[in-house]
């Protein structure tokens, strides 16, 4: 019975998110009946998190435990031979049996895309949140990094989110143009839901010159959504890496 | 009566081609569907040349005249405005009324994008060709050179073509790896249909090794499309640039 920390990448454009709903296709949906029909019973998956419909990942993880003895490269061929093209398997490596991949996680990394051009490009159409006019980034970045550091997250929580405790600790906060590209950058040891789309909307404020820097650090401390900027939208963010202790990872 | 030279990038995926159909979208369709809309009258569009259905664009050149006064920049606005988002225009210039897309072009400038790694990103899906296994870049690239310089590319025509004249000039034929991509970049005066496709099947062959680099020679020298490799597939292909003289660019 391996235990196995599957490593995916998945294009959100067509999915209603990761979590398994009744209303469409979503990735763990997808990952449960690959591994189900690879191991002949049912197999059920935890995520590291769940990312909202439209949200890509470049690196979610998953765990999972599998009856028949197998390999992480058998696991990782038979499992993309089962998915659409727009969900791959990128690794699936064996791990101790209490891998857990949500508990055990210890830091969750997310980028979020701006195109800040007149025209968007054609490749980029799903991958971006498009933003005209002039954007100041450094202003951005400024404010960006006033988030750094162990915080309550209240203000950038879900409108109606239940979760017990809102304080997270974020390690890194950047924003940073590349090109007709600004983007931004967090890594932290974990993330409310919709938390860091409201960042960015409340950034995009700041960098179209509505509102100082230094507003950041007063929405961050009224810890009430009301006051942040907007939600940005789900297409120009990916879940970059979630990071492991090295023991499992 | 204003003459603009339109320049397009498009993703080709869910088209039928640069050409007007009756079986699907075209992007010349789409085009001149938005600018007959915008003067008002049925407005005609000339290509620089044909993309195949599936095959994409960087910089797609496009030229029409329109009755009304309007600046090359309204016009990108407007077409942006009425395009669907796989099509961008990226710029309207006004050009002298003789302007002529197809006969006025000096060099055509391809790419094709091969992933040569076990999986393929889902963000490249489209854009690419997957070829598994070792590719030798460094043969393939000795062979693409070997097709630089004015040569009869009969060996490269499409089944069943009928270009009168199979003679063209070649003046880059390049192969690069750049991490799991490779990438064949080829400029000339101008290109015979499926002939980068056949040259990149061709070229695949020799970097799989069940050919010498030489053998492009033997191929190109042969003038029979049965001796070169196969077509390869239009998601990899890219029509990247056009060049005209300078009184017209």
């Amino acid at each position: 019975m391996p235990t196995f920390k599957v490593t995916l990448a998945y294009d959100g454009t067509d999915f209603v998110g990761w979590q398994r709903q009744t209303n469409g296709a979503s990735i763990q949906g997808l990952l449960e009946d690959a591994l189900s029909d690879l191991d002949g019973r049912k197999v059920v998956v935890t995520g590291a998190g769940r990312t909202d419909a439209g949200v890509h990942a470049l690196g979610q993880v998953a765990g999972c435990s599998l009856d028949r003895a197998i390999t992480g490269a058998a696991v990782t061929r038979a499992l993309n031979a089962r998915l659409p093209a727009d969900v791959r398997v990128l690794s699936a490596a064996e791990v101790p049996p209490q891998f857990h991949a949500r508990f055990d996680a210890r830091a969750k990394t997310y980028r979020y895309r701006i195109w800040n051009a007149d025209v968007v490009s054609p490749f980029e159409r799903r991958y971006v949140w498009h933003v005209e006019g002039a954007l100041d980034v450094v202003g951005m970045d400024a404010a960006a990094r006033l988030l750094e550091g162990r915080h309550d997250f209240a203000a950038f929580r879900a409108a109606g989110g239940t979760t017990r405790t809102t304080e997270r600790t974020m390690t890194a906060s950047r924003v940073d143009r590349r090109d007709r590209l600004v983007v931004y950058e967090t890594t932290g040891d974990g993330f409310l839901r919709y938390m860091v789309r409201a960042i960015v909307g409340t950034l995009v404020e700041i960098g179209r010159g509505r509102q100082p820097p230094a507003w950041m650090g007063d929405v961050l401390g009224g810890r009430d959504r009301a006051r942040a900027g907007p939600t940005a939208p789900p297409e120009g963010l990916f879940l970059v890496r979630v990071d492991y202790e090295s023991r499992t990872s």
